[in-house]
């Protein structure tokens, strides 16, 4: 049950199957940083290319093909005050004949946004640009934007995406306090994580949360021969999934199947049961709308299972 | 302002531009009931066709094309013990290879359930089918599955989809105490509604909330010359839009661009002020994604846009 | 046997159950005329208000609810010299971010553009606007862009779109010499027409084919006890179904269910055998991807289907 | 201007930057084989893995990131006899609600099919399974379901779906005489190819063609400067473009936009020329409508753009 305090000196822009940055026991904790989505470091200094960057690889020892590796995010802290992000909405969330209305900057391009983060506080107020909001403050809910394992058969996925190994999911969900899961495929499980987020909204619909480099804690656990078929989480009230597909249609589908799965394999409920359920209780948040896979969140209140039969 | 108590004679199961059940003014209030989706009353008698029938419609004095119609839902109340529904997940709403998974009746058709739904406990108790959930209870929130305006350009909708003028959205959040904002396309706008569930999870994955007759309470407010795209509502805490289309992307767009217009129409937000706030505080919940049209609903709360300057 | 000869009076914009314009017999021909989508005649005269008016309905003696329309389009022919229609790909058929680059008018809106058709040369020139194409001619090709019969529940559906009904396929398969099969949702089918194109792209993706009105010569069978589900059609080399539905995806399961259904119901395939010959030999077809309903049609050529053994 | 006759030693079942197995000219032509998709070589021998293992990769010296690879498809030969595949259309082609009706083998699972390809005879003979079809004979037209390039940014795309560097598109127009085109993402371009079919239907909606191993000619050129976003192809009569997403949706809207672009960049035409054009001659192919990723290809006949200006 060690503690690593970890200092990158290189990153990835795919989740791939390679040198291990770190190679760390099951239980341990690290204690690392990330660079935020555009590579610009706690001092404002690029660092390293954009596109979510990640720190890792982390070879957990014991994790195989097969097992689940278990994530408790214990701490997501910003560590520096600038924070960016977009100020207009993404062409593929508005009606297509409303995408002319879309504000754009003088290039043409999509605007950006700029935020004070105050930590102290809990606040990013808008610095820029001029808007009717004027120097708007936000709350902040700091949240992993990208994070997971190495893919399958060798792939190496960039992380502007997400599939069922993790990757660019964009759900606020991923604060501090939850415990992701994800399947492993590859020996060592090789995790991931950067793309920190001050805040974001439903569906990062602009593109970006307000984009931060942060400090990072978190602890693995392998579960062995646990056998999933997408990441999960869970917090203090609900457990989740995630399923990472377009349409958003697609993710939905994923997402509700591993629930299914989950209930009838943990929760001792039969098919029936499971779903009679699922079916009055069930919850679902969207995680992102922007990123190549979209992701799509099913959720059950854990009250709702408690009392009920465990395996 | 009177208060009309309404016992309706005949149903429909089309929105459409019909002779009106009742004509009453702006700013009434209007006591009736409602079947089942089933067709079935509080006497558990089916006293009509099924496929949501429709009470009403109700021709409101002075909306025409080009206003929007406010309607308070002040009351929902299941007017007797039985409630019933579906049992498995509908086939399109998981992965297509776990389709021959789901469970099946007797005849390979969808499993039924039943509930005993004691108003008092604020319980719905599962009495069928025998599952691992035993007698389950279920929290009430009793809720309007369909409900709307005549469609525009004569159109005669079928009450088991839903359009702009709303129709069967089976969203959990028309419950008592919102108001929908419907936009009128025909003279006295013609509204209808029905299709009560004593509760339902988010997306009526099943094909059913807890299917019950009910008492319903609603007063009508015209709003001259307010111009609206989709079907809108705000409680309490939020301000929210929805769309209903297939795919859910289509219905994320049309929910998302109708807020959009509504901040910056009634909230003195320029476009790029409206689009940064939205990008970061926006909220996304699922209505269905069962009925021919799915719907999406974009929040956005209260809170964040006090402050800022209205039109 | 009896050939008609009908002159419209009045036209539709719905598909609904309504006074027939015409009775006719099982077996009976009909000679007529169609307006334009805009609602303009041979005289290029708006004599009423545009959105694809219709012509009819017919009401086919001895057609019921469970039985099969059999249309056969014998004649398709422009009845003016000016066609017209739009000259930018509509927002939703290019990628999001491509939409600001699509050209638009002096107003903003989608550009148009006219042709004078000559039936005699075969072709249609493009008079306007100016382009790089110049004077470019189309070949003819006069199709029907929406027709079908009354749809189910007494619904009224705009003739912007389609369904099992048919509607608004924007197909440009259906051309003289093929014949249309509907499936019959009220007594005596209530055939509707309109919408000719002098010739149309796949997916009609500009929104429009070449606009024009036309004679049209027409002959209805009533197939008893026949039910399909969709819209099917034959030509001298093909049989096809058409799904109407959004997405694409959806429009694609519906044709190609229906497909299957026909080769097991009249074809005597066992599944096994009809899902080879699919799989191994299926063509399909993009109908139109602008309506709110997309069409995809699935075919399969008879030649492959003969010598198989016929129910 | 060299002909190269290569070996495979080994296969991969990515496409990405690594290892070249052999470094060509640009002009060269290679002659060599391919495994089928399950690995099985023309002796019916399993000699590597199952999933679409590559040939390849070749490095094409002078191909640099923002070129064009030119690939000349000069001879796909099928060289043995046995053919086999998928004989029930897979779960996601067919309405949810049908799928437990598609046939399964004694395990659950999809049957397989299996066929005696005779490429003198030009047909391929069902062999198995016993159906109504009987010994029913398909006519050949082998062509290549994988081939493309390393994809950008050292991701390692697997050889089951499809992106911007093509991949496993399953389009049965990739047949011999036609030349596709890659963008270039890596030094080398680095060119796989695998997957033959000895025939397909549209959409290969059973998951499979006939799946071949087979002898392959092909030839490269390198197009400097030549800057293309998705693949393209051309044959005697047509120029095509590819896009590869889901839902089909998107992968039509990929392909449109990247024809509008080649219109316009290649062949002189204004915007509004390019499109008014496309909108009434543009023809649609659907390559696959089962792997991960869906191809859609984009259509214009050769014949309709001679006489217009070329840049």
């Amino acid at each position: 049950m060690t503690t690593h305090t970890f200092t990158p000196t290189r990153y990835y822009t795919t989740m791939c199957t390679t040198e291990p940055a770190l190679v760390i026991a099951d239980g341990d904790t690290v204690v690392t940083t990330c660079v935020d989505a555009g590579g610009y470091d706690a001092h404002k200094a690029r660092i390293t290319p954009p596109g979510n960057p990640m720190t890792g690889p982390f070879f957990v020892q014991g994790a195989e093909p097969g097992d689940t590796l278990a994530v408790d995010l214990v701490r997501i802290t910003p560590n520096r005050r600038w924070g960016w992000g977009r100020a207009a909405l993404a062409p593929n969330v508005v009606d297509p004949d409303f995408v002319p209305a879309l504000p754009v900057d003088a290039d043409g391009g999509r605007p950006r946004a700029e935020w004070d983060v105050d930590m102290d506080a809990g606040t990013a107020i808008l610095t820029s640009p001029q808007t009717s909001l004027g120097h708007y403050a936000f709350a902040l809910a700091p949240m992993l934007g990208c994070f997971g394992v190495a893919p399958a058969e060798g792939q190496a996925i960039s992380t502007a995406t997400s599939a069922e190994h993790g990757g660019n999911m964009d759900y606020r969900g991923f604060v501090e306090g939850v415990t992701a899961y994800f399947p492993v495929f590859a020996p060592g499980a090789l995790f991931f994580l950067g793309d920190a987020h001050a805040q974001q909204g439903d569906g990062e619909m602009v593109g970006t949360g307000i984009e931060i480099s942060c400090n990072v804690e978190f602890r693995v656990r392998v579960q062995k021969g646990r056998r999933i078929g997408w990441p999960r989480g869970e917090n203090d009230t609900h457990i989740f999934t995630l399923g990472n597909a377009r349409p958003l249609d697609q993710a939905v589908q994923h997402a509700t199947t591993e629930m299914v799965r989950w209930l009838q394999s943990e929760y001792a409920l039969d098919a029936l049961g499971a779903q009679t359920l699922m079916g009055q209780t069930v919850r679902y948040e969207l995680g992102n709308m922007f990123d190549p896979a979209y992701t799509f969140v099913c959720k059950m209140e854990k009250r709702l299972l408690e009392g009920l039969p465990r395996t």
